[in-house]
């Protein structure tokens, strides 16, 4: 089975997702709308010194959550640059640390039934300081949690790159 | 650290996803908005018979696949149903079977920095035939995999819910 797109439209554009409703025709010629929220995709980090993995907590205001406890995570500047440079970013200024060992774990689509949304998971080790990147965000709490208690933050956490990243961490790396 | 939700509006409004922009007051004062996509949130079942995982594929649009490999899955039919109906409901639809036995592995957020679906992941065993629940739905292909092949599964297959649900099946059920 296979389809291809058939026209659409973008409905509402904003600073990090654009909607559109798109057409797909399936090659048994059925014609089928879709809402399709785009996103420029993503990247998260398990950062391990060896000993202990660097959480964050923060506020995440679409879920309510006063300090969700993930990864290190972000967004893609633009479609197009390489998830590598962002995971490397994304470290230093929340983490404040740099890596010299880089790892793709797995990538992974968040939601493909209506996102396009692609995240990226690391496995960043032979961690040193870059304290001078680090961004000034109050808001973002760092949290070390040494390997022993990795089970337990697993049931703890409660996002899919962080669940994804720690599980496949714990499976094949640990 | 802690918010509150000091307005917003809604600024399209779809079938599955409704997009708002929220503006939020932090306890330091500051204020942020904030695009959020809603969604009425979503299930994953880890079907399981003793041998083998019964898997699906299908054609996801959005992210330009034609056979996605994933767990049976869908989203709830309103807010507020409860999960564990969702999750009954499409395991018959999807693979035409029940389970006589079903257990919540873990709930997660898909995107908390953007949207609000939250995937329960339930593990469905002593399953049994309900063919005539299944939906004729031609696009989707039941896939069986051996336990033995759950390593090689968990290595090929892409979006959160399916690595979440596997993963979690293999490190603390199988």
């Amino acid at each position: 089975m296979s389809f291809e797109r058939i026209g659409g439209r973008t409905v509402w554009e904003g600073r990090i997702a654009t909607v559109r409703v798109d057409q797909f025709r399936f090659d048994d010629g059925e014609e089928a709308e879709r809402e399709i929220v785009e996103h420029p995709g993503s990247v998260a980090v398990v950062a391990f010194d060896g000993e202990r993995l660097f959480l964050v907590r923060q506020p995440r205001e679409p879920v309510n959550d006063p300090a969700l406890l993930e990864l290190p995570a972000g967004k893609l500047d633009e479609e197009g640059e390489d998830p590598l440079d962002t995971a490397k970013r994304e470290l230093a200024e929340e983490i404040g640390k740099g890596a010299r060992t880089w790892h793709r774990l797995t990538s992974f689509y968040t939601s493909p039934g209506f996102a396009d949304e692609e995240c990226h998971v690391y496995l960043a080790t032979d961690l040193y300081d870059e304290p001078a990147e680090a961004s000034e965000n109050e808001r973002i709490e760092i949290v070390e949690v040494p390997l022993a208690e990795l089970d337990q933050v697993i049931q703890e956490c409660r996002d899919a790159k962080t669940l994804v990243g720690l599980l496949w961490f714990q499976a094949y790396n640990a």
